[in-house]
């Protein structure tokens, strides 16, 4: 439980509501930040707009996935006032204070080691980005059964990269059939696309296995799809570029061979922002918990 | 090789250029009706007009996924011109020839037992609905991805009837992590439930099934999801419902109640044109050559 | 439940004792005819002798998976004393009785037909035939894991038949990892394998897919692995016949050839017979509720 | 290839074979020790006895997967003459040699480290310890099937640890249709649990778990399976331990509760020595390979 657990939510989208009523299941006392449209109600949560010293007895602050823009703007979908934070905030922040983001700019990872406040990148978090890797697979599968006039059971379906989102991915190509190519270069990797009967192949041979391609998923955060690999794709094949900005693709070049490619960033909060907000919300709770054991169950 | 085989098609969609396409691979005769507006070339294709007895030495006759309609019309997506088909047509037929059609109402089969042309509906062929049914499962998938705000993984997932889609479709939801849930009514189908590790259950127990069900899939031809089920469903649930017209849901009551449910017929065309077009064009290949053998190679 | 059901148990194995136990537990009244060395108790179970008479009141009488020999005895693991029938015990047995077995010979089903009496061969039982698939697969891949130097994991393995046992021993091997090449004769059973992503063949291409086998299942009760088939096979191939007696191998010849063939009756009773008996228990015990609600609740 | 490349073998098992058929097949120079009584003939193989400097001109020298005792005997399954290293073999080894073996005890590290002589542990490898885990959860599998008289499809099968074995055998398990628990301790593995569809515990309920266990795998090399965990076992249960002498159970109150508890080591060398082999002489080769490239192709 987060029983006499006080905790700000700033901003956000659809998966925070689930965190808020997670916390709030949890008995946590709850201070939504830019929350003036949310029409839901939840028990121990009030609304309040920000003060210079609003944080000063919090024992944890909960931004959007998004984090923080470089101008300290927050994102807000529940509000049409500015949400802004300021250095200030943090200095005047309860020292103890812990703060979870989804992911960091270099502002925000400054405001906080300068001013020695706890911070937390979720999506670094090995549990988060291997959960994560459920929804972002779905909704691969969702843009490749749609942008495709045949089945992808018994297609050629190529995976790069056998990493958190790679093994989830190969694996539900998998499940419904589809004849599965992962490319990697450790051989540990390619020892366990082997074990987990994928056809495994050094990303060194990309440009030959590109050539029997129904459909290529990449998740190596790295231009492996350059031209020396496009020029060797089939006419029908289609590229989804699953890695975070600006992906491993050489798009100019797929545009100009008229290859149908696409950059498919922030699939979780999209195709299942409940589950997406469920794993965030479990994570905090259960780092919250830690923390406060830590502290001498002193939050 | 069908050489020698002459082959009429008569208007349909995009399914039909492959089955073109596979029939000119194979060397055969091919007369297009209802195609002006196509433009690929076939070798060994022309395009005509009807006429009376434009059938008169055709080995074959293919008509569209859809059929005949009851006033003789024929749709294509190739022409703006209307198709019409009379009695006339069939009784000046070739007597040898076989009428493809995908499914086939009254007055279609009429003309062809009334004339003893041997008629062939594809739809209802083992190995066309066991094979269409693919597509059928990921385009259940497709809507079930886009229709929800959770994941398919995790999610109890409902499958009624373990059919030729029921058990494609039951495979393919474990295939993606779902929880399956399979309803069938003979012992038989419950025993092989268990062996494909689903989590079997009789028909009469779907009442208490539906309340822990996200999603409910039905492939059965018969209202078995009416109100006394409908009652028990849980306000996020969501129905697709894959059986033809008009289903086998009580879709009144629930849009009544506020489920959202969905009737989704005729995926294979929808979702993957192409292998639904291959799946017809190997069969109806198989089955002339079949015929063609049966004659002593009269054809 | 079956209270006041009057149930007569004559000999069998291991598997029996899980029957006995369902019944006991279902509340049947138990009488145990060749069971005196058995140690264990069941609550409403007695053991007697046979006598003319004694299946008079008898709702139903159990037999052993075994069924009956030719000349009338009864195989038991639990007694040292012949157990034998004659036409009398059937002709002066309750006219209302159910005799279940689980394979009959002519002589028992004679005497049953010519007295009247229900004979019920629980292995022709598709829900039996289907559940006894489990054990059967297992016992394969057993003697599989045994039987060779290699991993089935990554070997070609090759089930022929797609009935009640090739089905699960198909999925099984693809579990385990294997590369499963599937064979049979109908073009819906080929439809079928490809959608369990199975690599299907015809049965007229089986001796050039031998070629490559590693392990060669038969399912098929008829002589399909004979010499023009064993002599492309691989020195260092294994063949386990499945089908039942004499199986569907040339033993003579593959001897001749020195390749490892071994016909594998009876897995269930072997591998599994806890399982395999509490499958004869579920559908005894449901066959006999359906039976007595017909009778009008008269057992 | 490894043309040119001069490689002495000593002593091993039915693995070993591999491996001398893999590096003769690449054009390696071979000569072996401890292999007098081995009938088969590799091209390029010779048979030598040891003397002090026989290794002077080596590229390679490959021990047994056990390596050297403590004495420096080494064990050879194709010889009954004895076979021993001493220091002085490596001192005057060439000062490029590479001493493959499976695994090390501080003896021969010493003697490697000591006159700076390359020493690869090849069970250390990621990429032999996960292709070996396919081999290790075969074995499991047989272990389980000839122990219980019940089958593992529904069973509920316990794994514990989810380092290289247990991935592997859980999905294994899975395969054949058990109801896979996984126990682990660190949030990302229970994650990854979670996606496979296994059901994931934390190690703490392993207690909990085990009442309801069927058969319970160990893979973690360290006493998790104590007393306070088998007290709660059913009596039917099996234990299979995999985890390196002497596993993680204890075996005395095992034995004194009358559990059936089984330590289960070296499966890879029983179950599938072919397929062990080839593990072993790919990994070999490929680091001869790059060693050779290292060296500026010197060897
Ligand atoms: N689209 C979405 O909705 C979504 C959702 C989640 C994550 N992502 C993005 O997807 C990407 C993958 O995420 P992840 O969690 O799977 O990361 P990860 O676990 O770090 O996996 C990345 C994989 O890429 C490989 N790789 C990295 N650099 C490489 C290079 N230069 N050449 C070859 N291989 C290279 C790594 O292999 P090595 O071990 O050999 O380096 C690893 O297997 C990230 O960019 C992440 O931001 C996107
Ligand atoms: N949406 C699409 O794109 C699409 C594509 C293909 C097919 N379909 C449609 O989907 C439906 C199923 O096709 P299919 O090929 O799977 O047919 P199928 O093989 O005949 O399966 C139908 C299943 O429904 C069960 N069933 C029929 N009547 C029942 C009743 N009154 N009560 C309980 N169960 C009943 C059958 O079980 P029993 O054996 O116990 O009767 C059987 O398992 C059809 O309506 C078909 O036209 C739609
Ligand atoms: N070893 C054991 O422990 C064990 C356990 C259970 C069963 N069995 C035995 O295993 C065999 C298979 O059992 P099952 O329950 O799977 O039977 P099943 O469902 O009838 O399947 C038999 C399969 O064999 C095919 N087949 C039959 N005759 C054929 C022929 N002449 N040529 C080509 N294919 C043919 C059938 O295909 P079509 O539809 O094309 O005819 C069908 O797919 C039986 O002999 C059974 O007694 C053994
Ligand atoms: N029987 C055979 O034939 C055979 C074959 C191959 C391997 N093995 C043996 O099997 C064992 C596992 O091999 P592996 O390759 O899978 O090793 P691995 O990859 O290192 O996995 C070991 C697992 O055990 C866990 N673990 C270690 N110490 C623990 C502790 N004190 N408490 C809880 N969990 C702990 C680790 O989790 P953390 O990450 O949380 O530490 C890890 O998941 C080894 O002993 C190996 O020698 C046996």
């Amino acid at each position: 439980m987060l029983t006499g657990c006080k905790i700000a939510f700033l901003g956000g989208d659809a998966r925070q509501i689930e965190v808020i009523q997670h916390c709030s299941d949890l008995d946590a006392s709850i201070i939504l930040y830019g929350y003036e449209n949310l029409k839901n109600e939840f028990s121990g949560a009030i609304k309040k707009s920000i003060t210079p010293d609003c944080f000063q007895d919090m024992d944890a602050i909960i931004l959007p996935v998004t984090g923080m823009r470089e101008d300290g703007k927050i994102d807000s979908c529940f509000t049409n006032k500015e949400l802004k934070l300021t250095e200030e905030h943090f200095k005047k922040a309860n020292k103890n204070v812990v703060v979870f983001t989804g992911i960091a700019n270099e502002k925000l990872t400054g405001f906080c080691t300068e001013n020695q406040r706890c911070l937390i990148e979720l999506m670094n978090l090995d549990e988060v980005a291997i959960l994560n890797s459920i929804p972002t697979a779905e909704g691969a599968i969702l843009m490749a059964i749609q942008n495709t006039d045949f089945t992808l059971h018994g297609s050629n379906a190529v995976v790069l990269g056998l990493g958190r989102v790679g093994i989830t991915l190969a694996r539900t190509l998998q499940g419904v059939g589809a004849n599965v190519f992962l490319g990697a270069r450790k051989p540990e990797d390619l020892a366990r696309a082997r074990e987990m009967s994928l056809q495994g192949f050094h990303l060194d041979e990309l440009p030959l296995i590109a050539e029997k391609a129904d459909i290529i998923f990449n998740t190596v955060p790295a231009t492996i799809l350059d031209a020396s690999v496009l020029v060797k794709i089939q006419p029908h094949a289609l590229i989804i570029d699953l890695a975070s900005k600006p992906g491993g693709t050489d798009f100019r070049y797929a545009d100009k061979r008229g290859i149908k490619a696409m950059l498919a960033p922030g699939l979780p909060g999209i195709v299942a922002p409940k589950t997406a907000g469920k794993i965030i919300a479990n994570s905090i709770a259960r780092l919250l918990v830690e923390h406060k054991s830590k502290l001498g169950g002193e939050i």
